[in-house]
């Protein structure tokens, strides 16, 4: 058994992991902190876990942690940074749900979240944790950064085509629609009800820090510069992404549904629908899935992908397990095989 | 394993079926009918199931279906009373999803469902399937009617207080809210998102098919004549019910917190939460679970119980799994095993 | 020209009055404060308002109130009240649309909202603004208490019950659901829609601020002692309450249709459906409207009476428009001609 | 007073064409027909119009409609086209809220809607209702074609681009989110609020009607070939279109914030937002409004274009009324000064 702690688990990340890990037959959780909440039992904050997780959230303490095989941090940016060091030492292993080891560069990562890093030489060390990518890196790391929730559904459903060739890799349009669950479980006026309901509405058009962690994964799988608009949205819905897609087709010949089915035959989490198909984010709620299917535009030489996943799965705490699973060398399904809640 | 089949697989309680039988570890999934999708595979119609079910809807066939260890019949109102005689006689269990076993008075059945009843010889015989009252007769049984949702919540929060006695049963109040995947996967105006979403009302007040069915429960587990004003309103979400019941209390002694926790301490999917609290359907969704508090209301001699449960889970398809465990002599429990989705 | 002010402008209540204001053909606003958003232009904070509303927000000020004939507060509780006397001693009314003035006896109010009330003196004066009870002392009067949004709903559905006769008082149930706009517009982890969304839940079950409002008025328009269980539920929408109202009938023979249309046969906001209709809350939506529909329990003694409301609107501002119509002596409807937004 | 008609008044263009001439200070409504509600009180059907509408739905009749100044058809595609040349010859004008003559190649029209053309030779009489456009055409037309709901968004927010110049008009992308009303008032599995909420998902990537539209509005207004990527997507509210559009800059110089306040300085119904807005459908919810932003995508020669309006209002109801305003030569602001519903 994998012993395994949580940092910072009173977030929606937080949550998801306890529900997955609650079930996962090779994983004993150790440790659960909050500062805000220590003392309560964590089912008292979250019903759905009474039965499933008798524990209380404590301070964090670094002395208890070091007991555990494997910490995750569901914490806000910032944080994870300033612990790392002291847990790799002791030999714990790290997968950092938040963006503090998902950019290579501590310039850029400063320039986007606004603070310096606290162990720029750590970054260098950090394998970024996308399985479809980095499978073999991720066997063999100590610090895992997660993926971002849309770099992971737009690097999904970009890959094949840049890997190919074929497309205009500076002309990708990636137009993605989120769940509010990804604003996070923190108190705010436009994530109310009463405002996000009824609603629908970009933010981020000046910039987003996703774009450069996803421009930074496809130069990285493609060696080639990456021009890229991105402008995500808000839907009023709690989970799910979805992901259009569009780039410019250079090669007419291309098979896209022959090309999408190769490149992820063997993936358990990645799953290309039929040609046709529209995926629809409610058939992966709850689910470490991705689903993805390509179409031509109708009269231009457009690809189209469409890519949905569960923000808070494949594309936080789901994609953690996996990543954990890869590093402990268990089957990389345990503790995932979810089936989506439809209706 | 357990040979299972499914007839009528193509609603809300056929997929949510199909999702939890799909994971349980003593079921083998042999046929599943549905007239209008015959050919049709599962997972097209609902893709949250690919990869987890490979079958295709079939005709009915009752040959095939005598394969089956136990059918669950996920159809209209009607159907498992006319196939019932032919697949017990062949040894077939039955766990019938829909009314046609629910009211032991064919002549009452035929009132409110408004046809005759199709085999009135069998409605002694049928359990009348709710663990928590006729957990020993389910064991025995060949044929289970599965509750409806409503009278799962409402029998489920009024039993303690009627069976222990203390409060007047002929003035019962039971005001009940319902997701809308109650009123089923099938077209009609009043159910589309554009008419029910950012609205909320009351229906059938003048007499609804669920209240003999829980007037019938309550006065079999309590021997009295039970006085009932039973209104269900549709609420704007997928899944989900919310009873509030009311009851007068004529003994002011009476520890209500003890009396619900004592009923149902040894119940896997009945949870009292401690006094005060305010259960959410929520922390049930996609959850075998019903969760209860019990109140006091200020200044009067009233208890108000809060019943929540998933409808198309407690309330249906995983009630019906329950009850299969039980007739098979299996852990109650055995893929029922789930946290409900939050948020 | 009416010259209106609102104090407290950036809530729900507040943007609701501007709406509706601003296309009132007898009234001109000519301030509206906030201390946290002051400076800012009201329409940067409400785009909706963009065009219609110039005004920007600025610093509560009596002088500058002074100078309107009425003032509305849609303030927190306990604001109205350390303003009121200087403004009415200069001569302007005021419609208060908090709870300040709502209850008569000040150890009463102190109970519930928990401060000491700043001008008990004016308790007495004070108008309770519910015009289908107390229209004539409205229109004379010059401090007029605004009902709460469940009073409005609970009360117009048992008056015509309570002034008849014929059912028991001392055992009224009213089971009311709310859309989350009633919670306001302030952050909060509760009401955000990741929260909120696709759950139902009670509340406040064990006291709600709105019990002894409902209490006092049924009593005085009744003149006898009122036993009522309140409890109200959170449900998935932005507007709207339902209130569900039960009540046991002592005399058989009354004429429940024709009773309640006479007594509203003469106001314009107050809509008796036919018979055997259930009211939506959608067909209120964004209207000063009350819809009510009555019916008799099946088999049972109790009459269910519906009353649907936008708690926006007929429960907030809506009312507080209409009843500055009355006290200025205006077409009641003046400003109030909205139909619901349907779907 | 201009005595109006409408054709087909049970869908959702029909009730908010209704909801809006309730209060138009110009038009007495005549007439409203239904072949499937015929007999049915209007206000029966859609409650929200009680005191308002008194009309009861008839069949639909030419000679009734014979007598009015104007007929709205609010119809299925294909009926209008039948029944135009009837009535323009007896002196009727008319606003088609349907596609009928949208298309001026009848060719086209066949190619996308499937069946011939009633009458083709009405096509080139036929204005297309975009006042932005074609006021002054539109001032002088008996037969208006409304347009769709996604064009009207669109063609909004690229038309001072490609107006301008200084942008590639042949890689243009639109990526369309619609509430669920744009579907209508129509039995359907797929519109099913246990469907379509907590869900988003593309459809008609393979080709939709209104990207001809959209081509051939933007083809006339610019002369120039448009090269257009149209996807649609359904998001789970009932109201509102949020069109993110896409261009290449190819002159960047633009000062993209003055172009479009100067397009739109005169038009009552388009509202340009200040630089870096995002605007919200929310904002326009029942209002005959566009908004309007326009961004710089961060780091790329691209230019990002929301645009908001409400699908049934300046997507349809809101904007035919708009003509018919123009067509008799009213205020075009008569009956369409409404505010959006916010929250």
């Amino acid at each position: 058994m994998i012993r395994a702690g949580i940092v910072g688990g009173t977030g929606y990340t937080g949550v998801e992991l306890l529900r997955l890990l609650a079930l996962h037959p090779e994983v004993q959780l150790e440790i659960i902190t909050s500062r805000g909440e220590a003392g309560t039992r964590v089912c008292d904050l979250f019903p759905n876990l009474r039965g499933h997780i008798d524990l209380v959230f404590t301070e964090p303490d670094a002395a208890r942690l070091a007991a555990c095989d494997l910490v995750f941090f569901a914490t806000p940016n910032g944080i994870a940074m300033s612990m790392a060091r002291e847990l790799l030492d002791k030999g714990v292993r790290i997968v950092d749900l938040a963006a503090d080891f998902r950019l290579r560069d501590p310039q850029v990562w400063q320039q986007w979240y606004g603070i310096e890093h606290a162990c720029p030489e750590l970054l260098e060390e950090a394998v970024y944790g996308l399985p479809e990518v980095n499978r073999a890196t991720i066997a063999a790391a100590r610090l895992v950064a997660n993926p971002g929730c849309y770099p992971t559904a737009v690097q999904l459903g970009f890959l094949p085509l840049l890997e190919a060739g074929g497309v205009n890799s500076e002309t990708l349009v990636a137009d993605c629609k989120s769940g509010v669950s990804g604003a996070g479980r923190k108190a705010s006026v436009g994530a109310l009800l009463a405002e996000a309901s009824e609603n629908f509405k970009a933010y981020g058009v000046a910039g987003h820090r996703h774009l450069p962690e996803i421009r930074q994964g496809l130069e990285q799988a493609t060696a080639t510069r990456i021009g890229l608009t991105f402008v995500p949205h808000l839907t009023p819905m709690v989970r799910g992404i979805h992901a259009t897609l569009y780039a410019r087709v250079e090669d007419s010949d291309l098979d896209l549904q022959a090309l999408f089915e190769a490149r992820y035959r063997d993936e358990p989490f990645v799953d290309v629908l039929p040609a046709g198909s529209h995926p629809e984010t409610r058939s992966v709620k709850g689910a470490n899935q991705c689903r993805l299917a390509v179409h031509r535009a109708p009269g231009e030489p457009v690809v189209v992908v469409l890519s949905v996943i569960d923000n808070l799965v494949k594309g936080a705490a789901g994609q953690a397990i996996q990543n954990m699973n890869i590093m402990f060398g268990l089957d990389e399904r345990a503790g995932l095989n979810t089936i989506g809640l439809l209706p």
